[in-house]
């Protein structure tokens, strides 16, 4: 059930990496056309509805922004030459700038332009959603070249009323129970933060389309962060979102090689805490939650909804040097990485659709004969390489046959015995057909 | 209580050396006249009953196999060499295998001759009990000197109907509740798997016959491993079993020297896991219950008996390099070895007896004042050493003083100070004779 | 709330080193004129109660002491030559050493003197509280050049009918559940072990006292260790004491730099063991309750009281060399590490005023909008430091943000994110000021 086939993961390594590719020049920002030209993007690979919220509206604490349309802007130095050029590099410019026109002496554009001491050579990327302002983000290296005198600034946006657009697509299983896949559609031109969510996202999302059966729904969410969340939650009822949606999975900095990174829900020991945290063992680390950084599993777990949704990451926000930089670009998220992320979230969602399942012992007493069902060698020689070895199906399934008592989930047998959730799950099922497992129902799903 | 005589130990080490020595020879299998034999033995210095069940008998999901009666068996080489000659070493001669006399090819020969090519001076030893199969032994060395050419196979043996030998006895104490000593007797001329369970069960029941009071019985098993405690717990009522034998011990691969290993019940945190996990602080270590390798500890604690039985080993059956191999010699395991592992068993067994007592305060408010009672130094002047030694009688003298709230049991109280159980047990008595504490009853021992 | 001035605190610590210098010289110990006069100058900085408790009264398993009156003693050596003179040092003379005047060989004089073998230039701490007896104390250097010869004993001391001295005072707080502050007057001449204790105790009463609210009662005891404590404990009402004493440190050897020693109470997770091991996440270390050594606790965690109280020291009682010698000067108790543990005393006072304080979001879903509020930039960059940084008040305001659900205290706030219990506290307040919290009605105050 969760070995995908190795070829089709290989070309949606590249798939996902050529979509990643299309979508990176696209300026998007809280709110606007770029946003748009993306979704409608992404639509063609996963039918999401794209719904429009008004802008100004209130969403609790917060308000809408207006939609942001930059189209150029430029200073120019006083010897003519063209600086901080937007229609280069979208960073260039801060998003939600103002429109301006304006000539002013250098110290009067200083305050306005923003580098990183720390890293001389990239350029920042700096927001202004709430406050009307404008700027312009640049290497340190130029900022520390520009001459004195006069500078011309240009900047050609609109901030107009509009609407803010939300990405949605409700995959169906046989329960209405949901596990919910987010990530964010908000930055302009950076590879892992995030167009590396949202092609991992479209990458699972055609692996799990394709399952004969699927237990759970899947939602998935591509959707400006924070204001984004904030707004689809306003949008939910409270009661029926929390029991409706069982677990779910933020997706952020997903792209890059190297362990992967999970940020427990506020609860701490869900059923998908302990899902990821099973099968993340030798691929990643998990980290307590906390609401000091992060991404939109905050406003999932702010306390009004408390729902049991993780941040999934290979780097987690902030700690990785092209953070929030020019130098997030797409070679830093290679193929192979975003297929290595896709089949972690594939297995992880594979672990849910099983983890709760329970099995009985037909006769509970003493261990059955495997040997008589095929299940074991008639001939018993002392293993070469000691007798202790958990690699093989046979101990996953001395496993399922002890603690199939009714008790014991297949997720409470994979902790105890630190064997894999899934290889335990194809034990049962061969003890199942074996006739001697009983597979009992579970009650939690609807 | 726990101080038994360092001379009657000794001697019941070499006691219980000359007793393996005597059994060494004699080809044990899962049933047959040398298992008989070996409990004829045992029945001379442990009252055991011998319990006969007939052969293919179903006892759950297992049938008890047919006596297997090997006399002579060998190979003869082209040359006319005899090899693998049964009477040389039990182990030359695969367990329960057919009669056979035939001549045939090398080529032919060679499925039916197991060695071990990693180490290539051992038999290794090789069963075949639920298949009719035949085969030999040897050291890989020999396998490879074979000359290629006709062999004379000749296998004198008998598979028939009988019945298979379980040796039983209870050592009864005031209360009916038991702890069981479980060990097995199927292995032909191995010594410490497991000769040395039984010798060493054997040393517990001489030193806890003894004792003048004992609150709980004590039953031991000498049985063959899997079938035989699969039928011996198919004879037993399911529920009164469970309800009598409050806790065991399995007895396996005892005889070697190093730290004690305890694979916990499949409950974890029992008495009987508690009191292990104190009495083996400093000479063992403990590990979690797994249902993957061991010995019939997974029977009773398969789910429709899990009762609360653990395996005590020194080498954990299958990790030592002589293991089911011609190598494992009485002389890995000494004298002293053998001693060592009575003398902690004993120790379980005596902290088993006193764990759940409890005492009270006569006059619970502030300290008493020892001095008064003899039991402290009028004197008081720093210790050279250190204040803070823990290792006299005063230091559990002072716990079992603060923690006598009829709450803590001595082995919570053992638990909380890391003290030794049987000694906070001696303090709690002298406490008791000076009028500072009283016993409660415990109601939980019928 | 929790910064005092530095330089108050600077000019208290010399303030407090002055205290005990005045101290140092007086010869106290469990009953007499020494008590009575240290309790007089202490009565100068707090307005204790001196209760008189009479000599011989039965107070629970013990009997208060006769009062013990040294006026002086020595021993003068065959060569005419005066040693072990009390008036030059309190330590030479066993404390409540009966009268004596008499002439004895060396052998008859040695049992009766007292010496550290391993410690040889410094004279022991030696008491004979509860046996008549006399005894003198001299370094293991003089001791060895004793002379053969007749020796003169002189001891002019008396014990007599009297009474033993309790200093007591109670500041009152909002409430009357109290926080007990417990030190011990009874050791002569040694500074860490325990004036340290007593100015300690001082200095926190000249801060606490200076507070504009106190949630809570403070109850300062200057009492000799084990029968003062036992005596006091004697007239309370067992019951009404439980109730009103939420929390207690017993102070000791808590003037010397270094880290922090909190041991346990007896229940060990109580909150005062939760909010001293926060206190002393980076200037201290934890140990579990034991009833071996220590100080008052033990009296007032035995299992008649089993009252929430711990011991603070910074050299736990006996594991420092000059621990019960001569060696235990002023000098080694610096102004520096007085004012240093009344700050930690007075932090962990303070976070026991506010760490059950609750309080809940008013409008729980989502993140509040910090910026509008001034409590965020509005201008998003990436920090040069990294995005991770807990040590802004921005991180406080975050958890309590989040947690502020109703059912997280403070104390359970700072102990999820690692982060200051004082500042959380600040942060909290800011955003009750805000509107954003609002302050929950905490019960458990009478």
């Amino acid at each position: 059930m969760n070995n995908t086939n190795s070829k089709n993961i290989k070309s949606l390594g590249n798939w996902m990496h050529n979509l990643m590719l299309e979508l990176y020049p696209i300026c998007r920002s809280l709110a606007g056309p770029g946003n748009r030209e993306s979704l409608f993007i992404i639509k063609k690979h996963i039918p999401i509805d794209i719904l429009e919220v008004p802008s100004l509206k209130k969403v609790f604490d917060w308000t809408v922004p207006k939609e942001w349309s930059p189209k150029e802007a430029w200073i120019v130095d006083p010897n003519g030459k063209k600086r901080a050029v937007f229609s280069n590099n979208n960073l260039n410019l801060v998003s939600h700038s103002v429109p301006k026109n304006e000539e002013m002496d250098l110290s009067e554009l200083l305050p306005h332009l923003y580098s990183l001491p720390a890293q001389p050579n990239v350029i920042p990327y700096v927001t202004s959603y709430y406050k009307e302002d404008w700027g312009f983000c640049m290497s340190e290296a130029e900022k520390k070249s520009l001459p004195k005198g006069k500078y011309q600034v240009f900047i050609d946006s609109k901030l107009e009323i509009g609407s803010m657009s939300l990405g949605e697509f409700l995959l169906p299983g046989e329960s209405k129970k949901e596990i919910l896949i987010s990530t964010y559609i908000c930055h302009p031109s950076m590879a892992n933060d995030n167009l590396s969510g949202v092609v991992v996202a479209i990458g699972l999302y055609r692996l799990i389309s394709q399952l004969k059966y699927r237990k759970y729904s899947y939602r998935f969410l591509f959707i400006p962060e924070t204001i984004g969340s904030i707004a689809w939650l306003f949008h939910q009822d409270e009661h029926e979102i929390k029991e409706r949606v069982i677990a779910g999975l933020v997706l952020s900095c997903i792209g890059n090689e190297g362990l992967f990174n999970w940020k427990k829900t506020r609860h701490g020991n869900s059923l998908i805490d302990r899902v990821v945290q099973l099968i993340l063992k030798s691929s990643g680390v998990c980290m307590d939650f906390s609401p000091e950084t992060g991404s939109d599993e905050r406003q999932f777990c702010s306390p009004g909804f408390d729902m049991k949704i993780g941040l999934l990451s290979r780097s987690y926000p902030g700690t990785f040097s092209s953070y929030h930089t020019s130098a997030d670009t797409p070679d830093k998220t290679p193929p192979n990485a975003l297929e290595g992320s896709v089949d972690c979230l594939f297995n992880i969602c594979m672990g849910m659709e099983v983890e709760n399942i329970k099995y009985q012992r037909i006769n509970p007493y003493g261990e059955p004969m495997l040997s008589k069902r095929g299940l074991y060698n008639n001939i018993s020689i002392k293993k070469e390489e000691g007798i202790i070895n958990s690699s093989d199906i046979r101990a996953h399934l001395m496993w399922v046959l002890n603690f199939s008592d009714g008790d014991h989930t297949l997720l409470d047998i994979a902790e105890k015995s630190g064997l894999d959730l899934n290889l335990l799950y194809k034990a049962a099922e061969s003890a199942t057909e074996a006739n001697v497992l009983k597979k009992l129902l579970v009650s939690d799903i609807d």
